[in-house]
């Protein structure tokens, strides 16, 4: 086999077959297959597409490409979710503990973010102690005792998905519904869990910018799991708002303890308690309306907010955090934004949040980068509020005052206030499985 | 300027400016941009086009890579051609000649061959003590003087174009109008002559397989010499069958000669004096007509032979191959493939007697093999002819005679014979300018 004739054939619109996705792959983890021709093909792929059985083979071919857990010795149902990244989302550090105490266990790997995107990785690092790096031994011994783990991806789990990524984000073959896919649910294969739900994004603050985009990239991820022979199911979620109230590391934590509280913003426990009773129905726990109940009693009942301290527990973290969150840390300097005029307000986009809260270190733009986790944004008003002319819309936390200047003006001017009262869009938009 | 976001302009179908392809042309070549990044780029150029002014700018800034040919100080009009190339098309040995007899003066930087394809470098080299490489002032020299000189390009010359296509030889995207336009003109351009005449091949044994294809490469082609400042036209001509009845190196050089002693197959002699008639037209010695007539007088009068012998002498080579073409180097082994049956020669294509030539070792597969001079095939039938059981359609000629085994069988499997005459393609087929 010859990468040259597999480019061409691609690039004419041919399907590959099983033996020369496995080829490709096997070949660019090794080396033996040069960067400029995989660049060549992927750039190809990103025209021509790909069919389910090619995006199923070359998902296996990477998921295979590595270690991967083997969660079989863990007693009962283990479930992971995979959200596909917003600005605010700290939903799985919820509903991992919803989940767990209701029995079904949670072997979860997350990744850091880049750009807008939050990482679950870095709010955890954020309390003190927390240990996100460990042998898969503990992984799953950690799974077995407290029903729940989260952990970064291990040192040679889909080294294929590590290498192709890396290339696609320079070569700008990113934006490929196969090449996504396959990127996703090859590291939710290698992982192990028996059934995975997706929280698929979609608007201006997630990758996906348009619903039509995020259904086709649903259905195919869908697809492929249940190819994999994994319960597979997805839900299309707006990101066209930031999700809650707080973006940033610790403040987002901050946030986590109010909901497992009973508290916390409205949308964010609403999705919580969504996603969970999803993953509850996945592990076979009863009916829809059965498993949103079982969600909103472990939370009323403090198991949630239990299994939450007992990760952190497990996972060296100080668990104290969870009782006084004043000991997260916490930045030294802060500015809040004014409402300019009376009214409803119109746009403040997630996107820009995002963007305004990795200006201020809160994120990072290059995997270099190093990350303060006090920084961040707290909204006082949502898209949709009522705010009066002086009303504070957010406030910022920096380490550095020189931080809010530029900011300051940059988040004023992607703010709309409208004289009328304004149309709100759904949080959860549809659901495939 | 990032070359990220000139790979996905691309990809989304925009066209660059002036100063983004400049800024391409001068990174890739000088390094700055990884090949990875440029092998994507130019996957996105083979979906996505090119239009007729970034085309051109890509060709100007490849042109401007390295050293050009300055042509000024030599007296007279300059006439430069080239052919997308074929099988058994040694055209330019006899109409430089032809031209530079009338008065023109031909300076010509060729390739050597890769492929099905000949290289006119190769050719000449089969003549024993012939220089293809000497310093710029050396060729301006021979030009001034005896009025044609054939050379390899030389060493700095449009290194863009060398590096790119070294890249698009191994990514598969070498099929790309607007790629190929900038290859070749860039080097037209970069050689200096103030008339640039086309032979653009379609066929089986041309790149551009059908007459769709080679036109709308013709007029690209032609545009964009224009832009540039130089008198450019096109001819587009048949490759389907190979041109004379000489293919490999030191063979066809002897078809060369009895071209122009006047004899030699129809159709070879036809398309060079139709092509250094074209040549003289763009140099503005008359019209077609009174072009036509010159080259005719030219072959008639011993004048084009005569400046045939003086280029091989001035450029080193042994001219008495040409009052005795027994000198040049023959093969030790030959052998005839004979008529099966008795009828009309239906189908012998260019592709594959090119492929056959090149296992007999007169052509090259990479750029690393070497080529045998004397080996190649000789046709004593030509498509169309009627042809009895047992004549001879044509002869091989190789140093190894295990080589003429395999290729006999490949031959013969390629030839059809039909029970009633068939149908001729013409040789020339349209011209623009």
């Amino acid at each position: 086999m010859r990468m040259y004739d597999l480019i061409q054939k691609k690039k004419e619109g041919y399907a590959h077959s099983q033996e020369e996705i496995e080829w490709i792959v096997k070949g660019y983890t090794e080396g033996s297959i040069p960067d400029y021709q995989m660049s060549a093909w992927l750039m190809a792929v990103c025209f021509q597409g790909m069919n389910h059985d090619e995006t199923t083979q070359l998902t296996l071919a990477m998921a295979a490409s590595g270690d991967q857990a083997d969660l079989s010795a863990i007693s009962g149902v283990k479930v992971d979710k995979h959200s596909t990244g917003g600005v605010g989302d700290k939903t799985t550090l919820i509903l991992a503990p919803i989940v767990a105490s209701c029995g079904v266990k949670v072997a979860k790997m997350s990744g850091r973010g880049l750009g807008t995107t939050g990482g679950t990785i870095d709010k955890l690092e954020s309390i003190p102690g927390f240990q996100t790096a460990m042998p898969l031994s503990e992984f799953y011994r950690i799974v077995e005792e407290e029903g729940l783990c989260v952990t970064g991806q291990s040192g040679n789990m889909v080294p294929a998905d590590k290498k192709i990524y890396a290339l696609r984000d320079v070569t700008a073959t990113v934006d490929s519904i196969p090449l996504i896919t396959s990127s996703i649910m090859s590291k939710k294969l290698a992982a192990g869990s028996d059934a995975i739900l997706l929280d698929v994004k979609t608007g201006s603050g997630a990758f996906m910018k348009t619903q039509e985009q995020a259904e086709e990239l649903a259905k195919n991820m869908v697809e492929i799991g249940k190819k994999a022979g994994r319960k597979t199911a997805a839900v299309l979620t707006d990101m066209d708002k930031p999700l809650g109230r707080a973006i940033g590391n610790a403040l987002e934590v901050k946030e986590v303890i109010e909901v497992l509280n009973g508290r916390g913003p409205d949308d964010l426990r609403e999705l919580s308690l969504t996603l969970a009773a999803y993953m509850l129905v996945l592990a076979g726990k009863g009916t829809k309306e059965e498993c949103r109940q079982m969600a909103e009693d472990a939370i009323a009942s403090g198991r949630a907010l239990d299994r939450f301290k007992a990760m952190i527990r497990a996972q060296g973290g100080d668990e104290s955090i969870v009782d006084d969150p004043s000991k997260l840390t916490s930045a030294p300097y802060s500015r809040e934004v004014l409402a300019e005029e009376s009214g409803w307000l119109a746009r403040m986009k997630a996107g820009d949040l995002g963007e305004a809260s990795v200006r201020l270190k809160a994120g990072r733009m290059t995997k270099e980068d190093t990350i303060d986790y006090s920084a961040g944004i707290v909204l006082a008003k949502q898209v949709g509020d009522r705010v009066e002319k002086g009303d504070v819309i957010l406030t910022m936390y920096a380490s550095d005052e020189a931080l809010f200047n530029e900011n300051e003006q940059i988040i004023k001017d992607s703010i709309q206030i409208s004289s009328a009262p304004i149309c709100e869009n759904a949080l959860i938009l549809s659901f495939f499985d």
